[in-house]
């Protein structure tokens, strides 16, 4: 592989300019690595004062260097540093790190000079980290570039020499603080780290460009992350996708969850974070596992080490004790799995190893007895691993218990790919016999929640992501000219219509003889609203008039609504009023499309109404979707079952609505963001077999 | 202190029925732990075959045991069990444990022998523990009496010999796999366990028992327990509240969380899993706290030790990373306490120890320079210490960065009786020092954030609970003799207004003419409802009218409400209609009064309308309420923004509802268990100053 990434991420050479014999300090911290870890490349540190650091020959100047070197580490000021990018440049040094605080994050003068060093990078090509990072480490070729004195307390897997396994786990944040911490977590369990990465300012290179390497690097099959604000949504979007592609976890904590993490957020790196339940609904469309804490990231990249056995989010508890099954159901639904109850067939298979009083259902007691008999756990064991009506398997048992089942539950899982999961708090022995053998123990039901749940659905929702992904790829951008500004409501919903969208039948009026003419094809009782695009608030401005019941209600309505909006709104252009029959619904959805700032266009559906709002109750997702998408979107809604036929109710046609939100979004990609916004509230969705219209539209242009 | 169940807990001697010299059995394995620990009380093994048994001189019989015992330990088949009782309350003894299954759990013929056992001990008095329990151990005597491997391989912090530590928290159990799995936990993190309770069937003890054993012994300060279901709902709020008054901590992890456990808990006692909203609700009234899983319940346990500093849920967060300040806060607040922004002075007073580039505000980043100055951390803790604008400091620092900061926090906590916590997820060598100086030291952010949230709340609810504990203290029961049965919509709101719920100005009309009569006094337009005590779905029989603008619209619709009626229910007794206005206001909410199965007289208040459902956006408490405690219903519902001037909407008349709900439950004490349930819906919330109103209102009858 080779990506523009490559020399700064694995450098054959290296020179540190102000380069230092001091391991405490920043130039001379990395050098002390690299000897202590051996790395294989060449070294060059560079600072005049000295003749030679650490073992490593030092020159004077970078135009010295008897070699134009992969990477430049630059411990120097950030007043000095566009200056020595250039003679870098010069010398053929194709990548850069620079630590130097004091650029955009101070504001001021730093301001200048961060843009300074953006124009230089970006005419020169050259590849420049940070500036305000404490840099990189790769441990599977132990290029330590990083002022990290994590390394010297927990060492990386490779140790002395680099001969360890390669690590198979990237880590890339936009917080120094969080690498290490981290990163200490990772290697507490084991966990082979292969890229330890801090991203820093990201003047000219951001997290997406990290993740997209880590995304193609062979060696890397899972990464952990931290993120504060993401500066470029549609390359983050390609990167969580070729994660999807490659089968590989992209697991990301994203700061600013509430209003008090933001704030914090924001002073830190005056990082402005998105809105964070459009974050949480494009992770999970992208299938980014959201990182709850350090410890549970550090637990599921650990977990996601057994991903050649196969597992998923329908889950067998077994257990020792009713109780204990109890518990683990209630935590695990609790968390979002699935603790289905097992069919009757299987059912009578387990029962063969179980005594009456343990329990087949699922939870599974198999009781205390069944551990002095072997036979009676492959058993039990064996039809689990079989059955296609689970994915997973978690067993509960402490200590001596576990490793008196331990024999046979290898056997089976020699035979099966399926992924079994054990859960110990007391001391077995034969926990690194287990893990060897592809089983994880946890140590903790906690823990095991935290990381088993997600890492179950991220096994689920492959397929969906690669459906998405699909879709994205077919989508063919914007692709209809026209004039968007200014749009009335009866051109938006014409416009909609076009795509799909049924409107409610309606004409507009430019007078009240029109408007009666209307209201008689149309049929009585009808509305009449004022029609404007200068007046957003129709009803604050006693604009509209509902269940007329004949032509005089109507003419009467027509001259109150005309003087009312004159009064209302003097300077707005009025094209009349638009007719509408006065219908219901069995109930009223909307739907709208916004341009997030980080992930552009996004789609929100929701119940109407103003309680919606209040309890939140409204599903997004990045566009395009499509009609299987827009499915999941209003069964994810809690007040669902309004439309299908809650207490007695008739059931709406949310076939319907489903095709007219699925229009909805074709509309917008083939307008493109010229349409910056479009919203259609309410969409009336009628009873089965009775479609579903829109009663009101709105088009912002851009 | 003397209680019923001091023989079985504390006893002085202890007789062991069916004693046998094998360890690994039931009859052996309790006499191994009394003999191996060193009980100081006497020891008679009871048993034909032996002449001595662990080195205690065995008996044929309990007739020939030499003194009374206070405890018979019967490790005996259930066949035989309420047969060797009455020889033992004959022979003396107080109190019996009864380890056999085969009761009421088994259904069939062990139904008829636990009816049998449950005889006996209410004739005799004596205390009889289980059947089907694992026994007890008090870890202060030495008391063994449970067959449990769990002491061999975690021992009690009284070690051989009984001269450790007295354990300070108690562990009492619906499971004897959850009573060892807990007590396991709660050892490795060093708590002093005192008592060790299994309970079994609770034929004759039951659960609430031993707690309000534990809340009134001396040496407990602290409790974690298991329930699966509670026989006594108003002996167990007695023991809670005896928890609340002795200013003890209850942790409680209530199974049948979610459906899929509530099965497992039922297949594994038969035991019905209550309404877990108003388990959760009954709760947090009574200051318990709701176990989330094992490990957090022990660390609760732990943190709990630390109760003579005080602490509270405002919060104030110190890190050396504005990344980590923001993750804490994220964390903290999803768990629901308060990071609060702390006041000007305060922030200028950390400046005074706190770089620029440090944050002061709350998340305070306190940089990693301050670690070089103690004088720095003396001044930033020192600060936190005194001011009155948080309770509560908690300190993330990691390894040497944490051992830098020990010395000057530990001379702050000594001035100062705030509770200080660090987190520490390297390996910081202060921690047993930090411990021992009253601040507490956790491992993990996830942990710390799970255990320190429901503490800190428990900490914050003390004097609400006292409020409450209060309240009940004063409530008089029932105290009103009427005639329940039977009411009518009118007939039960003149009744609720007897006690201070308004009533909308309504009158009843038995005909047409009294139905105008009515109309002209109320004002046009009116309602009219069909008034009978037998139709409870008036809208579907046809028996509402709503917006009657005049006199002939009134006759009309009398004629055609009687007529939907009796057509729609012959049978019934119609006394006529119900005349109201036509009335609106800000919101309408719904207030009722049920009896929970185990909690009694419960309110349960949430807005009207099929959403609220969908939502579960409602409140409950058990019975009474005051004024102050219906305020926080009401704030605690999502929608409470409505009622509270919502987008430029009126402000609700909150105070009048909160009196209308506080008298709905001054009307359900004084009726008591004969108004088996009350409903106010809607009570109508106007304007603020236009009170708020019952709309409909509905009593049943025991």
């Amino acid at each position: 592989m080779h990506h523009r990434l490559t020399p700064l991420l694995q450098p054959r050479s290296i020179a540190m300019i102000g380069a230092s014999n001091n391991p405490a300090r920043i130039g001379g911290m990395p050098l002390d690595l690299l000897k202590t870890f051996n790395f294989e490349g060449q070294v060059y540190p560079v600072n005049p004062k000295y003749e030679e650091v650490f073992g490593y020959r030092c020159y004077a100047d970078i135009e010295s260097v008897p070699e134009a070197p992969d990477l430049a580490v630059l411990a120097i000021g950030a007043a000095d540093v566009t200056a020595m990018l250039r003679r870098c440049h010069a010398r053929g040094v194709k990548a850069a790190i620079v630590y130097a605080a004091g650029f955009a994050e101070m504001g001021g003068e730093g301001v200048g000079l961060q843009e300074e060093l953006e124009r230089f990078a970006q005419e020169s090509g050259m590849v420049v980290a940070g500036p305000n990072c404490m840099g990189f480490a790769n441990l599977n070729t132990n290029a330590f570039t990083a002022f990290a004195t994590v390394f010297k307390n927990v060492p990386p897997q490779g140790a002395i020499g680099g001969s360890g396994p390669s690590g198979r786990s990237g880590l890339v944040t936009q917080s120094g603080n969080v690498c290490s911490t981290v990163f200490a977590l990772m290697r507490q369990l084991g966990v082979e780290v292969g890229h330890f990465i801090n991203t820093g300012n990201e003047a000219c290179v951001e997290f997406s460009e990290y993740l997209d390497y880590l995304a193609q690097d062979e060696q890397t099959d899972c990464v952990v992350g931290y993120v504060e604000q993401l500066r470029n949504g549609q390359r983050f979007i390609d990167a969580a996708l070729a994660f999807a592609e490659a089968n590989k976890p992209l697991i990301l904590y994203k700061a600013g969850q509430t209003e008090k993490g933001s704030e914090a957020v924001r002073s830190h790196t005056s990082a402005l974070a998105g809105n964070m339940a459009v974050y949480e609904a494009a992770f999970q469309q992208l299938n980014i596992i959201q990182g709850q804490d350090f410890t549970q990231m550090a637990d599921i990249a650990w977990l996601s080490g057994f991903r050649h056995r196969t597992g998923g989010s329908r889950v067998a508890i077994v257990t020792l004790s009713g109780a204990l099954g109890a518990i683990l159901a209630d935590k695990f639904i609790g968390a979002g799995l699935d603790v289905p109850t097992l069919p009757d067939n299987v059912q009578q298979a387990l029962r063969e190893g179980i005594p009456d009083y343990g329990m087949v259902s699922n939870p599974i007691d198999v009781t205390g007895n069944i551990v002095n008999n072997p036979d009676f756990v492959r058993s039990v064991f064996g039809v689990l691993a079989k059955t296609d009506a689970i994915d997973t398997v978690v067993i509960y048992a402490n200590g001596s218990l576990l490793d008196r089942m331990a024999e046979p539950l290898m056997e089976i899982c020699k035979e099966n790919q399926r992924l079994f999961v054990a859960i110990d708090t007391g001391k077995a022995k034969c926990r690194e016999q287990l893990a060897n053998a592809g089983i994880p123990v946890f140590t903790d039901i906690g823990r095991a929640t935290q990381a088993l749940a997600p890492y179950c659905q991220w096994l689920a929702r492959r397929e969906s992501v690669r459906h998405w992904a699909e879709l994205r790829r077919q989508a063919t951008g914007a692709n209809v000219e026209r004039q968007l500004a200014g749009l009335d409501e009866y051109q938006t919903k014409l416009l909609l219509a076009e795509f799909g969208v049924p409107p409610v039948p309606e004409m507009p009026a430019a007078n009240a003889d029109a408007a009666v003419e209307a209201a008689g094809r149309i049929g009585y009782p009808v509305v009449l609203k004022v029609l404007s695009a200068d007046i957003a608030h129709k009803t604050e401005a006693g604009g509209v008039r509902l269940n007329l019941q004949d032509e005089a209600q109507v003419r009467a309505a027509f001259q109150a609504i005309m003087e009312s909006a004159r009064s209302y709104a003097p300077d707005a252009r009025i094209h009349g009023v638009l007719v509408q029959p006065m219908s219901k619904g069995v109930a009223e959805l909307i739907a709208g499309i916004t341009h997030d700032p980080v992930f552009g266009a996004t789609i929100t559906v929701g119940l109407g109404g103003v309680l919606t709002e209040l309890y939140r109750d409204v599903s997004h997702r990045i566009l395009p979707v499509d009609e299987s998408m827009v499915s999941d979107m209003l069964h994810s809604l809690k007040a669902y079952p309004l439309l299908d036929g809650y207490r007695g109710k008739a059931k709406a046609d949310v076939g319907a609505a489903i095709a007219a939100i699925a229009a909805l979004s074709r509309a917008s990609q083939a307008l493109g963001a010229a349409a910056q916004e479009i919203e259609i509230n309410p969409l009336q969705v009628r009873e089965a077999g009775s479609g579903a219209v829109a009663i009101d539209a709105l088009l912002l242009a851009r």
